[in-house]
């Protein structure tokens, strides 16, 4: 084992760099103080951060399977707004005795997850840390459509969601509890896999509030109705809970349920339409915009449990 | 005190988003799946990375200094392609024992580096890590020129620097040294203040090659006589010394051309141009272009001391 200490940061970035995505969109690259990129219509831009022993930990995901995530969730968050994504921006912070592998490995999971997509790593930073923090700035634009935002949903409107839930918290659920019993669960964790594109085709079938479901259900159906000023009624028995979830429940002797509406980081989308004709195939309708209330109720009920926080955990 | 953790994620972005930096470039800004931005011209965009205990320590720098930094290092990026900085993605990562007050001394230190420049904060994340890591990504924009890289340096152009330098290196020097001789240093080192738009005049002037000094003199020259495959002959005795450096070299007993050589984090600018009648006025002529060699001399010799390394170091 080589450590990124040992051959240092020149290095480090000479073999790396070749194994990044590339996109179209890159004018100018990683390499000088800055990337140029050609925007078409709107510019897109959302971040998120990985943190080891708080998004992953390094026993659990390889170094392909943290790329792959940190760049997933990231388009997802492009997509939900009814946007195409083009380009990532990267910092990596990460301890001297981190094998040069594990970042090698990285770059192979980012180039995977966003080589379909034609998006590309266009620029970044190197720093040492004391743990492995993965920073992403995703770039993209809109293609036509005006942006899908999360407050523009109407009482009498349809909700649904674009994917089956609850896959990627039973997956973290498994592994916490060293259960190898539903592996698909346990991978999809590890690298979800949110149908990337979804968001752009409910925008164009006049979606009016959309969010990638990042914080669970719950949590996310209440920012929607916060952001909107609605109530949302939720029917629990429509909520279409993944079979890898229903596996991983029935293992660990618990409800599959609560997986769906309280686990984040499956990444499918939610969203709210002006009429059940225009929800995409593929999607299932799962409750309604009120106006009674701007929260979230379940089966006509406030849950208790709406999905987690950042800092306390 | 009140932490973090105590008051969560959502009560700390309630208090922090207000303090934050706007601009007029944003169409829609934090609280969606991503933030929407205006382009004109090109996107020009960069990232950099401050982590504590590497690039600051919390019992020399306040919030506020950190905020500043981390936003002026940026906006010095964006100046350094002869662009012009519109807006920030920023994701705070903080232990869960952080007091409240410094996150949001760390939004204040943002917004006034940022309100004079007309930048704004448009997105990012917040997450729970074990030390501060504070990471930045620039969106800007072409205003006319083509963008300034550091490959288009041709033997013969003149080298020089917008602002004199070592004031930061000597700042560290002092602050490291608990030497508490000449504030100004220690300042600059806190909060470096590099002229926002020397970049833009620069590149309407003609500038060839550009970047911002981030890691010393010696060692960004030798990336730009890479990048442009050409020697950079510099004259130690035309390198203007930060009359902040020199006090504070006396005050060490060290020798001042060294934190003007060598040190980074001033983020004053390093460009060639065609001649010396396209330098700008209160810029210093350091040195040419030459043709014989690929890296960089100091008064016809190699340097022995070329910078530090970020993860060796």
């Amino acid at each position: 084992m080589t450590t990124i200490g040992e051959i240092g940061e020149d290095a480090l970035i000479a073999l790396f760099a070749p194994r990044l995505p590339e996109t179209d969109a890159e004018i100018l690259g990683p390499g000088d103080d800055a990337a140029v990129v050609a925007v078409d219509g709107h510019l897109v831009v959302s971040s998120d951060v990985l943190v080891e022993g708080r998004h992953f930990r390094r026993e659990w995901s390889t170094g392909a399977d943290v790329g792959w995530r940190a760049a997933m969730q990231n388009l997802a968050d492009i997509d939900a707004m009814g946007a195409v994504p083009t380009s990532l921006q990267i910092t990596l912070c990460a301890p001297s005795d981190l094998d040069v592998d594990w970042v090698l490995d990285f770059a192979d999971g980012l180039r995977e997850a966003c080589e379909p997509h034609g998006v590309g790593v266009v620029g970044g930073d190197l720093s040492g840390a004391d743990q492995i923090v993965v920073s992403v700035t995703v770039l993209g634009e809109t293609h036509g459509t005006e942006v899908v935002t999360r407050a523009d949903a109407h009482p009498g409107m349809v909700v649904a969601v674009s994917a089956p839930l609850g896959a990627a918290a039973a997956g973290f659920a498994l592994l916490d509890a060293g259960v190898d019993a539903v592996p698909e669960a346990s991978q999809l964790f590890k690298r979800p896999r949110p149908i990337v594109g979804a968001g752009l085709e409910a925008a164009l079938r006049g979606a009016a509030a959309m969010m990638d479901i990042s914080d669970g259900l719950l949590r996310d159906a209440g920012r929607i109705a916060r952001a909107s000023e609605v109530g949302i009624a939720l029917d629990s028995a429509a909520v279409p809970v993944h079979p890898a979830a229903t596996s991983a429940a029935a293992a660990l002797g618990v409800d599959a349920l609560r997986f769906a509406l309280t686990g984040g980081e499956d990444h499918a989308l939610l969203a709210v339409f002006p009429s059940v004709s225009s929800v995409p195939p593929g999607w299932e309708v799962i409750g309604e915009a009120t106006d009674a209330f701007a929260g979230v109720r379940v089966d006509g009920q406030v849950p208790d449990a709406v999905g987690w926080d950042h800092f306390s955990r």
